[in-house]
């Protein structure tokens, strides 16, 4: 039987779970599974759930439009394999781990491109059957070079941009053209070491943990909302390139469980957070 | 606005969170938080939810009794703090940490009195004014000494017994006396160092992380439902000792995140696991 | 027999190891424990040995310092637990945990005072029978404030001055009349979330994971060199309360880890990073 | 300037780093890295040392072997890449992870050879030319099968065999043919769940943490000597596939740093321990 993921974001007020929950009894269908977060703070009400049966979706999201308040955000998707393109520069390991997930059919998702700004990674891709395009930013502007980036990502109409150590800072036109579209990996423990050279940053400062993020890309450069982390003890006898070979595992294990609740559908987002549900 | 905690635990079917939450918004009650889990491979349905309002107990249970199937279990209880009891032996680690956060209004929790089998700790507790009593197991058999720890606990009909490393098996006759309700840490990542002197074991295999396990105590000795687990790394320098000191960071900390889910009453128990809600 | 901890930092050169290893061994001395690191980047030297024999330290140091290089810092402690100062504000949690430690014999000093801006923490303390100060900063001027603080410390003469959650600013006149004395737990996973109130800093960005660091007090607030970190998950459902609350354990076992490695002399300080041997 | 890895295992005795000391420094020797571990109970020694300069190899190891007890280990190794063979089965994780590290350059290891009892993973494997051996076992001992396995890995002489995921037991032949060159990724955190199935049976047991351990392979299925372990959190939502999912990334990060510390000649065994320096 099909399976429906039923997103909902508003704000909270008595009924809602009963709202829907008559709907959705009255349209037959089954809940699979079920999970609501109320945010105190800011009286934001989400809610997802898996539901399976023979569902109209015009017609499910038309009733639902009609018992819940005005300003709410509904969606229902199919669960199915999302397209992606992964956008990368020159390093494989991120890359390279969505790469064998993916032939290994452990990946929810179609890789339909890879785009990088150097030709270093074409190889790799190539061996996966996997369109690789090189796209150089040299002795071009900024923008001239990501509107290149922008025309090619939009040739394959994905649902989600996947920056796998994508050296290269993106503009807010980048950022508009795909909104909550776009997820990155920094490496490094966020807010911590902002911007370039994070390794280097950590061991400037002499930390003992490192981490990495998985974000949404907004304007805001390493501010989006965080999706994802997780960190990996070092100590003093790390230099800041055994810190980025420790990173690297942490980095492409963060991006994986990011991508992952992204390909499930699980993530909100407001006030740039996140709710994981 | 008073709360109250709904516990739900049935058998899953169509119409479940949609029949509950029509009873509760027919009672003009809200809903605070909501959780539900289904086991698929079971078929069970647990749901924990805080309502706020005003809430007339005996009518509201009488309503979901007759909405849910027959063989449904349901809880509704007031929040508030638990009576609890403490059961030690000579360790001060795990209780000290209790009695910190006791005296500083951090744990929901009344502590009634710690009973341990040496009279090692009854400086440390009378400090906090605690009753404490030495029921030492000298020269006695191992039910008739049992016999009056039950008696001392059940004079306090504690809703909680937590066991802060206490050093002796329980028969069965008291786990039956206190179905569901005796809390213990455990000095290991169980399973693996069942039994006697864990950080011993973990020395000798020469592991390189050790952890504590928080569990409900059933009449198999380290083999209760687990309700939190955590770790900490060690290495080679580690003598069983160093083990055991680093051991006691992690066995504090779990038995207190344990304990807390279940002052909080989030946790249900089935074929010998716990879900958290 | 009685142990020394030989502490050497120096720069690198050709025999370093050899030539204390000499005197160590024509001194008739054996060495228990034995760790060395060499700074590639800088060049420097560190070395902690654990030796035990007939000591004559005088006669030792004298001929460490002809065989090392002059600018040398060679220091030679007897193993003994060292007198500590705590200064605390109102939190219990890091205190508390030091405390029960103490009076078990867990903890490798001896705590001589204990010193807060405040009262609130005066019944605990005394209850474990160690001096507590209220030296209260209302309505006086910082420095003022803090020389009564100094002179208070001072009647004690601590080899180290533990920050358990004391939430007053220090100025650099404190920080030179203790040098390389002051240990301090930072509520936050440093460098992230330097300043005020850290969990709310951590609750607006949305961040998955928080900690606590434990680091030297220098003159530059929150930047001093870290000694410990250690971190926890968190998520959308915690509030900054609870992050706080989660906060507290991490804060506990970092503070008592790092001053672990301060009472065994392990911690060797430069270019504000520590090295621990 | 060429370096060489100096390892001794031996029985602690007065002078030794001395000894060692003196000569590396007689034959005008730097030492750019050292640790040595004695472990009280057992009173062995353990010594790595990084050096380099002009070395004889020759030479120095008679010089130390003369100056060390009779029945030290005493081996040198010069710095350079190791040659490896790895055994899998149908699993494309951790092999993956391999494949991906040694053509951006991080292994430091040359992949002679993939040998498989299947051969699910042939496309993958040689899209990286590299030899891949599919060796069936059906309808064959699994003595007979084991040693064309070995004909096999011996026409390559590896220095060390990986088993990324290979899912026969070992013989005490292969082992004997082989001695403490296999290493082995286990699919939990041993001790725990030793044998068949470990994410079922962690499921079954309602376990909040899963692991891996890297350890090399023995007579004794499952107990070698463990050379690196890590853990990740679960909860009730996952099912046991759910727990093998998060536990490949576990898997692959562990075999990798154990590989790392092979490759770096920083692992030495005793008791059925390892010792990494």
């Amino acid at each position: 039987m099909k399976e429906y993921i039923l997103l909902i974001d508003t704000y909270d007020s008595t009924g809602l779970v009963y709202n829907v929950s008559k709907i959705l009894f009255a349209n037959h269908l089954n809940i699979e599974q079920n999970a609501e977060f109320v945010d105190k703070d800011t009286n934001k009400f989400f809610m997802r759930t898996v539901i399976s049966g023979d569902v109209n979706c015009d017609l499910l999201l038309k009733e639902l439009k009609e018992a819940l308040p005005k300003e709410s955000t509904i969606k229902l998707n199919q669960k199915s394999k999302k397209d992606i393109v992964i956008l990368a520069t020159k390093e494989s390991h991120v890359l390279g781990d969505l790469l064998i997930r993916y032939i290994d059919g452990e990946l929810d998702a179609n890789i339909k491109a890879v785009i990088a700004n150097h030709d270093y990674l074409k190889d790799l891709v190539e061996k996966f059957d996997i369109p690789f395009y090189c796209i150089s930013a040299e002795n071009m502007e900024r923008e001239a070079h990501e509107d290149l980036i922008i025309e090619k990502i939009q040739e394959y109409n994905p649902e989600l941009i996947v920056l796998a150590k994508y050296m290269r800072i993106l503009t807010p036109k980048f950022v508009k053209a795909f909104p909550k579209k776009v997820l990155n990996i920094h490496h490094s423990f966020l807010p911590a070491f902002i911007g370039a050279n994070p390794y280097k940053q950590a061991h400037h400062r002499g930390v003992k943990i490192i981490g990495a993020t998985a974000h949404y890309v907004t304007d805001d450069l390493d501010e989006g909302p965080i999706i994802f982390q997780d960190v990996v003890n070092v100590d003093h006898t790390y230099s800041w390139q055994d810190m980025r070979r420790a990173g690297r595992n942490v980095e492409k294990v963060v991006l994986s469980n990011a991508l992952q609740y992204l390909l499930e559908d699980r993530v909100f987002v407001y006030e740039n957070k996140t709710v994981i549900l």
